[in-house]
């Protein structure tokens, strides 16, 4: 019979947006209060570069159309929000309803008094090995960082030389240049094999290496690339490509079988579709906030399951304790999470993320408290406001002055 | 010779948003002012139900980032722009851009004292053909509105019965249904049939019709509706399917020659460029301003052209007369424009938009002033403010309750 | 409102070709005078080989057929024209019409006051890269042509051994050869294996090599080729296989990531549409003036923009500085130009075609004259008559004596 | 041995090109004199609507490529032919290059003593039929049309009421528009689909008709279309589609099985080779003057024959009875010949184009006179002459002054 069960109501009462920027990242979190005082959730939404769009979103227009809706109903919360402004998917939109999404988790875990990994059907594994970033100007900076974190236990780590994309030297360039970060892809790709080199060369450890392109060569020379850098045994190679010509992720599958990791960037449902059932890729490493949260990520798991694809969710420092708890949960439930990517945070994210997670000797442990498992101290977080500014290394540049994605 | 001829030195000095909301809809500008007094530009960069977030992105970030830069060099600034915060594409970004991008080439035209359709390869037809909406509660009602539209010239009549999607009546529902607009599937289905059946029977003018679905019919109901409307040879279809399920198009391809035309959702470039490729439609329909401007719709356009597909540009309530104008001169300059979309203005639009095109006879014809060839009047726009509220008709739902996509 | 702006009328008066070969090329020039004398146009329609076709094509055809229409409508002149004889495309009247098309954008830029680069969009690069050619007819030879480049600050090369296609010795042949120019399959292989192995051990400057193989193997001993030149890191490889044939160009892309450039002989839509959408080549080559000029050009850059491939046009010695200047426009206002072919041109082309672009240390820089940019002195053109004659070198035949593509 | 059996050389000692007009279209016809003052030969080169463009290929490129060669190395010559400009096929080329071809052909015969049909294999068939073309501005002279061919013992007509492509009525249209011939396609296909019902209404002797869409409706409707027409049995449909849009006959193949004929504006290798491969037509109606002469043809009749394809060869009042005389020969000895397109001649061209081939009671029977089996008379040629006009038919307009394809 219908309506025999009386729930006693729960509607959302409030929902707040806390931005704080600890870590020189705009960090958003997103705080849904209800009708019982003791239940509230908190989210990730976090767009470091376009936060304030982000705030407005959940401000002026989620928090309106949540108020007084049952917290219980995330899925149809999920789908009713996300088409609520017609136009719908992308960056902004998708971050401000994951701050929701993530934090109707929060609640529903609360209200079950279980961490999220536990509504999600348990532990698969022990625990989820993280990987970290080590970087230098020189051969020898880089070895020792890499050094530090094996010695931290930690055995897969994303190396990379120069900074983002490599360095600008020994070109000849046209007078009247634009400003910009500029990149030479050629030089880019001969130290990256040097550095590689290198390490295979140096590093005795039982480690294991990966690199992250960030989609700035052109298809047919990042295909190259990636031929010639299988030698080197990669854990995988991120970002080869950018979204926009991921087509061409078919012919380098044609010719090389170097593990391939996509889907930061993706913030659009047909993006990680076709990449998945087609298994151009081998890791979906879509930014959870930038899809929409925990609910479209748990399906994109099952997809990828179904088609021999390994999660490891986006880690970036533009992420807070809270979106990296709700990567976790994912992680220790999913049987086919892969990997763990990880950025170390400083001593006043944990003031203001209570409980934020943090690898032990490379593994990341399920998080045994309910709901996500993070909390925040919001008068801490004030301390640290968001600050307006312009990326600079967004606006790559070739050496003639070309535009091209960072 | 590099650097021959000095061009004296044109820069950005300021880029700010109006908006206004004289019908309804809020409606935003963007107005980009140059060192030269005299040279400005104007373009849409509406996105009614979440302007707040568009307002904040030009006003916040791409207003820094444009300062001081080249105001003729609009591609590099549509691709920099597009990749300055990283994340990118998506309704709220896209928006933004196509404010600026618009503003850009209305400033180009100005400098060439040239319309637009002039700078982009001149006339291709003497006029585009427009169509209009034409609904009511009842047959008689819609027939009366269409014979009202064939009075004033108009061949192209867009016809719907009910609200969007149709009526939700004769369906036994559960209780305890939560808020939403209904939408039985079946009843809408029926109605539609029985309106065009009724049509062809009762207006003997030589006119077109079109319907809109409005993305609401699961794919294979889809699919059979799209059939059985084949007979009426409606000069297009709209939005037969969402396009998070526009890989079913090839299904549908293989049974029907009933003319599609989809795109008014689309804000990623991998949406557009199967379907087009693909030949799954017969017309794009891409709201101008939520892929990024007129940069991207004149590469659209040309894509188009190769695959045998015409542009029916989304000409809806909430688009100022400015991406209106926008629109037309696209029409009237591209080989392969099908027709252009219309909804009329009010006597505020056009004392505020001064120059605000308005077919005749119907048809645009066109517009012979320098650039976009719209202007604003800022005073008056400011009598009629933004108003900020959640829309009701995208939040449409089954009998059972189930959200759907509006 | 329909013509409530009257433009003053423009109108065609007079079509004209005006043919010179100041470079053992027939060069071809059409003339576009209007009813307003200060306004004429330039393009180039050159056809080396068949230059009295063209002539003839657009002196009794394009000329009657376009007399007393607006010079500003290019596009619908540019459709109206294509299919002006119901057969079309293909060399000869694609070349007629490229002559025509770039006259009226030549007028265009004129009338707006502008560079053609600015009328598409203005700078996206502040110089677009040259390359050149290097040949020899021994290895020390091309290393010393290309020193000399080098010296002259140009960074890519296009390098060859021996006469087009390489030398023909060590074959032992038949009698009763006919007369032609000899071509061994696996001499040019070889030399040019030895030559790319010469340069790579003694050219340490960082320079980049490209080298045509002017679509002379037969498919599958060119994608062998093409495996075995990938080490080498070829800037590109040209015309690895002739248009008939280029169907295998999906074998190649299954086997080898080596960049492929393909186009100049290009001169029929459907040539380009398959290899771009099927990302068959990296580079797209056309001769801007045998497709139909630069509003087919501008489309097809569009298209391959969508599809993640680059432009290369076409600049041989059989092209006009009018037409090599077209390149330029293109090349510095398209975010997707890669590089620009460019074959050195003596004292008297400057003489004759004022303002002929040149390279300076490697890069063309935008042109920032009105229209095209360059003019022509008629009357030392008349100094220097075409020449009509057979080439030779097209005559390439097999050791066995069985013609082959050149 | 080699060289051991001497054959008394032969070589090419004219090319001549001779025009005549004798019905209204500009004949070209090529005369090939040998060093045998007894054998020369005849071909067809027209192209009536670009004629002197050809002429002058042949008379400045082709003639003296040729002189001094031997005319029995037809293969030879025409491949040497096909890459002696570099730039290659296209109208006007190819064109030239089939009046050598033919008239290589027809010395070849004359050599031997045998018709061409002998030489290709001997008759697979004792006739092949001829439809022919009835047209008329009412239903009522359409029938009598018919019915007059129907008593001359015709079985294939093709039918067409008003002018190409259907009259223009009833539609409002804008001011402004340029000179055209207007085309209202939503008429043109109601007016269509009422002659085939009046047909089948009012014919009851057994005949079969067919119908030239003339590739002017866009892809959606031509296959609309298409559909519709599937129910009056037509013979086939010609040309439902341009070239440059024939990709769309794969969604056309998959809903209908109306017989498909295209190709009688192929002059591209590759135009052909997919439609015929993916067979998606079931009658290549290529003009064979237009591809390059019966060297091609008959590989492409093979090519035909391997998918199941059979020939319909272009048989229009452009083509001198030398043309139509070598479609014949290909007809009776292609095992795969379909059916053989024919337009009456006058009693001029008989007189100039001694032996033309005229259909006996529907069928055109072998010619049994020595290669192609036509001769010219010269002097008589003379008194026609050529006419440079242009076409006003292929200046095909939409209603809103939009160009289309003829």
């Amino acid at each position: 019979m219908k309506g025999e069960i009386i729930i006693s109501e729960l509607v959302i009462k409030n929902v707040k947006v806390i931005g704080c920027n600890p870590n020189g990242k705009n960090l958003l979190t997103v705080k849904i209060e209800t009708s019982d005082p003791s239940i509230y959730g908190l989210g990730c939404a976090t767009l470091h570069q376009r936060y304030l769009a982000v705030k407005v979103v959940i401000e002026e227009y989620l928090k309106p159309f949540l108020i007084g809706k049952d917290p219980r109903n995330i899925e149809d919360i999920w789908h009713s929000s996300y088409i609520s402004g017609y136009w719908r998917s992308g960056p902004v939109l998708n971050n401000a309803l994951s701050g929701v999404d993530m934090a109707l988790w929060d609640i529903k875990g609360k209200m079950a008094d279980m961490p999220l990994y536990q509504m999600f059907g348990g532990k698969t594994r022990a625990a989820i090995s993280a990987y970290v970033h080590a970087k230098g100007n020189s051969l020898e900076e880089v070895e020792k960082n890499i050094r530090k974190f094996i010695s931290q236990g930690y055995k897969y780590i994303r190396c990379q030389i120069g900074e983002y994309g490599g360095d600008f030297h020994n070109t000849k360039t046209p007078d009247n240049l634009p400003k910009g970060v500029y990149f030479d892809p050629e030089d880019y790709m001969n130290s990256t094999i040097e550095l590689l080199e290198y390490l295979k060369n140096n590093i005795e450890d039982k480690v294991y290496f990966l690199h992250d392109v960030h989609e700035r060569l052109d298809p047919v020379r990042a295909i190259r690339f990636a031929k010639e850098l299988e030698k080197y045994n990669l854990f995988y190679l991120e970002d080869i490509l950018p979204p926009e010509n991921q087509e061409w992720l078919k012919m380098l599958r044609n010719q090389t079988a170097i593990p391939i990791a996509m889907g930061e960037l993706y913030s659009n449902t047909i993006e990680w579709k076709s990449v998945i059932s087609e298994r151009l890729i081998d890791y979906i490493r879509i930014h959870i906030s930038d899809i929409g949260g925990i609910t479209p990520a748990k399906k994109i798991a099952a997809v990828s399951e179904a088609y021999g694809i390994k999660t490891a969710w986006h880690g970036p420092p533009d992420l807070t304790p809270i979106g990296m708890a709700a990567n976790i949960h994912l992680d220790i439930s999913s049987i086919n999470a892969g990997i763990q990517e990880y950025c170390a945070i400083n001593e006043t994210m944990r003031e203001i993320f209570i409980g934020a997670p943090e690898p032990v000797e490379g593994y990341f442990y399920p998080i045994d408290r309910p709901g996500i498992g993070v909390d925040i101290d919001e008068e801490k977080a004030m301390e640290y406001p968001c600050v307006n500014e312009l990326p600079e290394w967004t606006n790559a540049r070739l050496p003639d002055g070309t535009s091209v994605k960072p």
